[in-house]
């Protein structure tokens, strides 16, 4: 599993001003992604503060094994590599943007964050999203089968299904109202816009190394394969959804969009952020032995901190700020990533480096910690009263979703994830 | 759509002597594919009679618009160009492979197709499998619900779900065994390699220019976006499949691999060979308005024959054939093709050039026309006995599945779509 070391040094300081004490990128966080400024082609980039270090601008500085995967558009190939490699990036560019000797070199190639587009980090191969949020999937269960929420196999498995990684974009594409086939009770289907969009909290996860078919990834060498983590929101139309997924599960209601922050944080970053899988509840079947290790469960979780807000149309136009419709734990995933890789892999299936990852829907049991719409005002019958005054049961046009996400642990620097939003048009 | 032109005429003869009366590639198909020979690098070619026409190498004599499509290992940049682009490289390549004049500057870039390797013939960015064939679905449905086999929204929406791209491979690929949880009656799930290993019999669809995000394909425009078809086999691990399903739909039963035929049988090829889509039994709703087309109803469907057969070890130790389980027309589809594309793109997803669909398994509703051992054992209570004495329910090691298929019409020359096959292995 990935080392704590120097560069999580909490006293650690950057000479980027705007890194010191920055929210989301001080420098113990240090997340990859891919950047473009106005005329010039997409690259990789670091972010720290509120600037972008241009990583290919770096030749000859950085050690021999990444240069080479800094030519594209995208960071497949440095995902493909070694954790080990990324640990050596990650010292590398600590000791830079630390080290004032080392600032006349390296501050050419700072950027304004504010004069950068950022970019989907990835070729995405494939796209898989799980449903291993329980208290989502107990609160959508409910919904159907009261008195038993969750199918037999929920404890077993960790429940997923192939997305679609065309429709994978990064935060800030519009989210077009999908039209789709929906069923009225007691009339034939129609087909027009959705009237129950909605969104989904959840973590996406950035697939390393991977491995050749047929060769599963075993439970304790999954998390070597994890590159890092974002944002994911997996909009829904519920409407569609609920016509179309019988028998073989979610497909347009789901493929017209799915939103992800445009950093990734690496696992090396998260490593002091690990904690203990919660303790399965009396009753609960233990994992299977393919997904079972003691340094998964004593290490496997993440302490990740997740929000949800809204801001619509009135809300903006009176200057009012976002509205918080949700915060959760990650520690609310009842199977951690490496399980989610191990079973994924168990029938020989291939994971490819920049493969995508969600986790499923992050909820806590609360209320105030319902990672959708759909659980928030249960499936539209209890509509939220917003700041605005406004109501709402499913989104409307205008509305803005923001998630953000922040990892803190005693003793260390508190990191963050970015943003992920996207405003809905007609 | 795309025309019928002498391309097509029956009486055309190849120079290339194996061409003439060949059942798969004679002179009026012209698939593309790519190829490699030992020690060289893969590159698009076309099947003529038993040899595989280099098409890289014809540099200088091809359409302006087709040259800068073939430096790569894969045909997506081709399949990329509008149908009228192909159709003037099959005019190209049909007068260069007729006209004894031409034979003389073509023929350096023939090889024996014994002594080419074939590969996946795109990067697919996504694959896509759907479920149209509706005998299929019905004898399927009946072993759950023996009353009401099909859902209530089999009839109204093209049903499908989203596979895994990483796992799609090449004719030959070897079939392991998949290893998955399974759930006995009355006992835990356990872990373990499927005891109920099946293929399913389908056509691929090669996705031509695609759409943009947010920009649907409309009904009327989709044929234009199929590039072209080939045999696709999804092998399925049902024991695994009737545990993980529930609520999402098949997920690792299917995602060890799915296997196609190497050669893209292009629309323009398949032009002679377009029937009108059968009539709705009555009482049937008629498609909504964003699925119906005159002309799609008119001339939608294809009338291919599809093949499959079984040969086991001890069949091969014994020198015995192959073993027909098998055949069925794919006018068996209750969508069309056309339909699949628009339904898919409904919502704004995006088809990108390359990316594939299955049709769903090919049946029709006699015995002998069940595409899947699934259908023909009645999930395993009617063990078939084979030529050899052997009797499977499932597949078992050493056993290899092969499926063809033809399409033919009064006045035209039959084509073929060459080999789609797999041996089981441990």
């Amino acid at each position: 599993m990935s080392a704590i070391d120097a560069t999580h040094d909490p006293k650690l300081a950057s000479w980027v001003e705007s890194a010191a004490g920055h929210g989301d990128f001080p420098i113990q966080n240090l997340p990859l992604g891919i950047f473009s400024r106005a005329g010039e082609k997409p690259r990789p980039g670091v972010a720290i503060g509120e600037r972008v270090l241009d990583l290919a601008a770096l030749a000859g500085l950085l050690p021999p094994e990444i240069e080479p995967t800094l030519a594209g558009e995208a960071l497949n190939e440095l995902l493909a590599l070694a954790p080990a490699a990324r640990t050596e990036l990650r010292r590398t560019l600590s000791s830079f943007l630390s080290d004032a000797r080392q600032r006349s070199k390296v501050e050419p190639h700072l950027h304004a964050a504010a004069q950068c587009t950022l970019h989907l980090p990835a070729q995405i191969g494939d796209y898989t999203d799980f449903y291993v949020g329980i208290h989502h999937a107990t609160n959508v269960g409910r919904q159907f089968r009261p008195d038993n929420p969750l199918l037999p196999n929920y404890k077993y498995i960790p429940i997923g299904y192939h997305g679609r990684s065309s429709s994978v974009r990064v935060s800030g594409a519009a989210v077009r109202r999908p039209h789709g086939q929906t069923k009225p009770a007691d009339a034939p289907p129609i087909f027009g816009p959705t009237r129950r969009l909605d969104y989904e909290v959840e973590l996406g996860v950035w697939i390393g190394s991977g491995n050749a078919p047929g060769e599963p990834i075993g439970i304790t060498a999954a998390h070597s394969h994890i590159a890092g983590l974002s944002l994911l929101n997996d909009w829904s139309a519920r409407d569609i959804q609920a016509w179309e997924y019988q028998p073989l599960g979610p497909f347009l209601s789901k493929s017209f969009l799915t939103t992800v922050s445009p950093w990734i944080i690496t696992s090396e970053a998260l490593a002091p952020f690990r904690v203990p899988q919660p303790v399965r509840p009396d009753g609960d079947p233990k994992p299977l032995d393919y997904l079972w290790s003691v340094e998964d469960q004593a290490r496997g979780a993440y302490a990740i901190t997740l929000e949800a807000s809204i801001r619509t149309t009135a809300m903006r136009a009176g200057g009012m700020a976002a509205h918080r419709l949700s915060r959760a734990s990650s520690t609310a995933l009842y199977w951690t990533v490496a399980q989610m890789v191990t079973h994924h892999t168990s029938n020989g299936c291939n994971l490819r480096p920049g493969d995508l990852l969600g986790t499923g829907t992050i909820s806590e049991p609360v209320d105030t910690g319902f990672g959708s719409l759909l659980e928030i005002t249960e499936g539209g019958r209890r509509p939220i009263t917003l700041p605005s005054g406004e109501t709402r049961s499913f989104l409307e046009d205008g509305d803005e979703i923001s998630f953000s996400a922040r990892a803190s642990a005693p003793g260390f620097a508190t990191i963050g994830f970015g943003d992920c939003r996207g405003r809905v048009a007609a």
